[in-house]
């Protein structure tokens, strides 16, 4: 608490030059840039993103007793045009969020990565990157969202308004849990069951249930498993198994399958399943991901994705990449990247 | 003065890298993350700040003979949903402003606070943060906006286009003025006591006067006091006088009243008065705030407003805070809230 | 080549408090803030700036054997309003890129200037500032836009998308080229020589051709020199040639000449040639700016401009400013202007 009450102005323009040291000490800015030349087919060579840009604000604090107060702010961008991600995502569309870390977990509140949609990057072949040869994006999370209800060309992977509870790690165990609030968050109108005159959630709807997510991570010696459910604002449902194994100590395997139901506000093929196998695997100074991995709507055409992807390090904040891919459903798309990626 | 004109393109690429060491020790970043979950009468439980949130750029170079030049970015944000505040505002909303600083006082020239604005915080309860159950938004200073012809959705504490003067302090006695420049802003029409097809300002409307606000504020011992008085945009006046006391080391008393008149673009009932009383009470590890106030519009039903909080300090620059209030106008609403506020 | 896989979750939260100084001691925040009072034929005093305001973030990683990773993010800003720059344009308006420098050159992909408006400010008489009195924006690239396929409001000098390259400075002679792909980018229509209901351009039109810009720049003792081109996504073509000596310690001369080809755009006068002369005259503590121009378009009025400044430095990074300036075309507007520059 800060019991030195605001003072008079002059006082307080001196302040800004008070605690220099002290405040800088504080707070980390970290981030990384990602861009490559990328060509899919039926589109242009362009430039773009294979991760997720973030500059970002973090610091933690030590409260004593083994109690910390930490927080984390960080925007995400696209840099091969220099806006933010999405050009209308929030500022801190990566997460703004303040909590408390002790012996009994950490408990969080703001916005961030769900518990399911921020365990289940262990084990995507791609780990989680958004490239297009990858997996979380699409065949992942079987398309699913976690913010149907927040405000257009919001992001897939995010609760707002919500607590974080992240357990300890017990004998391998580890829990994590995020609910959100039921206040609107200024969505447009989701038609859903409803009709263009009377959407089954009207723009900037109030919620009917809190939306929440939860996971459970476990790890042994070289294996390491997943078990996840989440359910969105708009009450779809998804539920996520997955393993991996650390084979040798150059190669990792991993494999997963999830099951969404949008019976809530989907009448036809409610239901979407998937599987993602893949592996890492270290190759000189680099590491070779490969993947497989199938979507099936019921009743109508399955997607199957093969992607691999060589990264080649420079330094341990630096590499540079080659993705290729071929994703089919309807019709067949291959994809071609390069480019690099930089950690700072 | 830069002298060193800008150079070939390589040049400039490897003076990227030069100066680290220099440029980081100029600048600080610094500011705070502040939320809670909210319920007010008739309203579902929400996540929300109690206090504004910043994160901030600042810096001080020392140029000799005692003069100082000093600047200052600050971004305010929603870390509830991740965006800057209100989604719309400037990102520099809290303020972005250069100067210099000496034995004359400080200059500084941009957006800011204005004199007023800047004062009247320390004899609030609430020590000026905008919690629902605090008395600077509405009760403190009437209602009143600093900013009405500035962009929709701009905040009520500040002049864009201004010059900001603060006086030494010379036995306790401090003066503060803020002038803004006539030039148009991005308003909105503002009808005022003109019609829809003609406002009395329309949109983007040039000043008829230039906005001002000045204030002077007095310490002597464990008292101080301020009087204060400024004229925005539409030419509304605003004047407030207020004071404190020390009255035990662990007890701070505040008082303050204010005049708002907007005959200027009001017809009807266009003078608002409020007065406000508090107190600050450290218990325990933290500090009890607590105030009371009324607002009365001519021949209308006032506003009457209790307000208690409690900040539980886990170290110097993180407390958990508790709030309650009542605020009764035309009806009665009741206000909850819990949350942690941590600076950085 | 980051080959820690990204971990649990409570892991995941630690890690944000692990390397704090390492990510720290990576980033470099910079910028500068430049604010004065301005007076224009025909207008209202008004706050602005004289110079772009940047608040940037780089780094550079050694990567050995003479390799570096490098990384710029720029913010630009309008300080007296506290927006982003123009309210409209990316947040990272000034640069977004990366990439990496050795013995080859410097080779960078993402968003900022091209080589052309790169290499051409080191021979106007304001060195580039976008001074009302200075001969940059208007005069010196006679109204060019390497921008004129992005979205509205755009600057004037960048290309997004593209790559960008840097040779090494070798007997005085380097060249530097960037080039974009074709991708749309956003744009309004563009009518062009097609009609409203058939623009030439369409809204977010793909482009015809890949825009380019090559510069070459020479030193050679107290003499530089610039040869230039550039086409944009419109097809519009510049070129430019250029060259300064630095006739004595304290005075440097400037002078270029450009000619713009709108033809696959403009019908009627596609083409606008024109020539700045200047110098730059250290006087006591600060640096006189005097430049004179002109621009001729076929068959129209020229403008005819006049620029003097004065640069009082009161330390290495911050110094006040007097502009004043004449520009004559159908109409006569003078220019008065004073402020302060502070680079952080």
């Amino acid at each position: 608490m800060n019991k030195s009450y605001k003072s008079f102005t002059a006082l307080a323009v001196l302040a800004a030059t008070a605690g220099v040291a002290q405040a800088q000490s504080a707070v980390t800015v970290y981030g990384n840039i990602d861009l490559g030349v990328f060509k899919k087919t039926g589109s242009t060579l362009s430039e773009g993103r294979r991760d997720n840009n973030r500059l970002g604000f973090k610091g933690v604090e030590d409260l004593g007793d083994g109690l910390k107060a930490l927080f984390q702010l960080e925007i995400r961008y696209d840099p091969d045009v220099g806006t933010i991600e999405g050009a209308s995502r929030p500022l801190f569309q990566g997460q703004s969020r303040v909590g408390l870390q002790g012996s009994f977990g950490t408990v969080r509140i703001g916005r961030g990565l769900t518990a399911l949609q921020d365990s289940n990057v262990a084990f995507e072949p791609f780990r989680g990157t958004p490239s297009t040869a990858g997996f979380i994006t699409d065949l992942m999370v079987a398309g699913y969202t976690s913010q149907p209800l927040d405000p257009a060309g919001s992001s897939a992977n995010r609760f707002s308004n919500a607590v974080f509870y992240n357990s300890p790690e017990i004998a391998g165990l580890q829990l994590n849990v995020t609910v959100a609030t039921r206040e609107a968050n200024g969505n447009p109108a989701l038609i859903g069951r409803g009709t263009q005159a009377a959407p089954q959630y009207a723009a900037n709807a109030a919620l009917n249930s809190n939306p929440y997510s939860v996971s459970a991570t476990y790890r042994a010696g070289i294996f390491a498993a997943m078990l996840a459910a989440e359910r969105n604002a708009a009450e779809t449902k998804l539920w996520s198994v997955a393993g991996s194994v650390q084979a040798r100590p150059d190669l990792k395997l991993v494999a997963s399958y999830q099951s969404q139901d949008q019976e809530h506000t989907v009448a036809v093929n409610p239901v979407t399943k998937a599987w993602v196998v893949g592996a890492n695997l270290d190759i000189g100074p680099g590491t070779l991901l490969a993947g497989y991995g199938r979507k099936t709507p019921d009743g109508a055409v399955p997607t199957k994705q093969i992607g691999l992807g060589y990264e080649y390090g420079l330094s341990k904040r630096t590499f540079l990449y080659v993705d290729a891919s071929n994703r089919k459903a309807v019709t067949s798309v291959n994809f071609y990247g390069v480019g690099i990626h930089h950690n700072f």
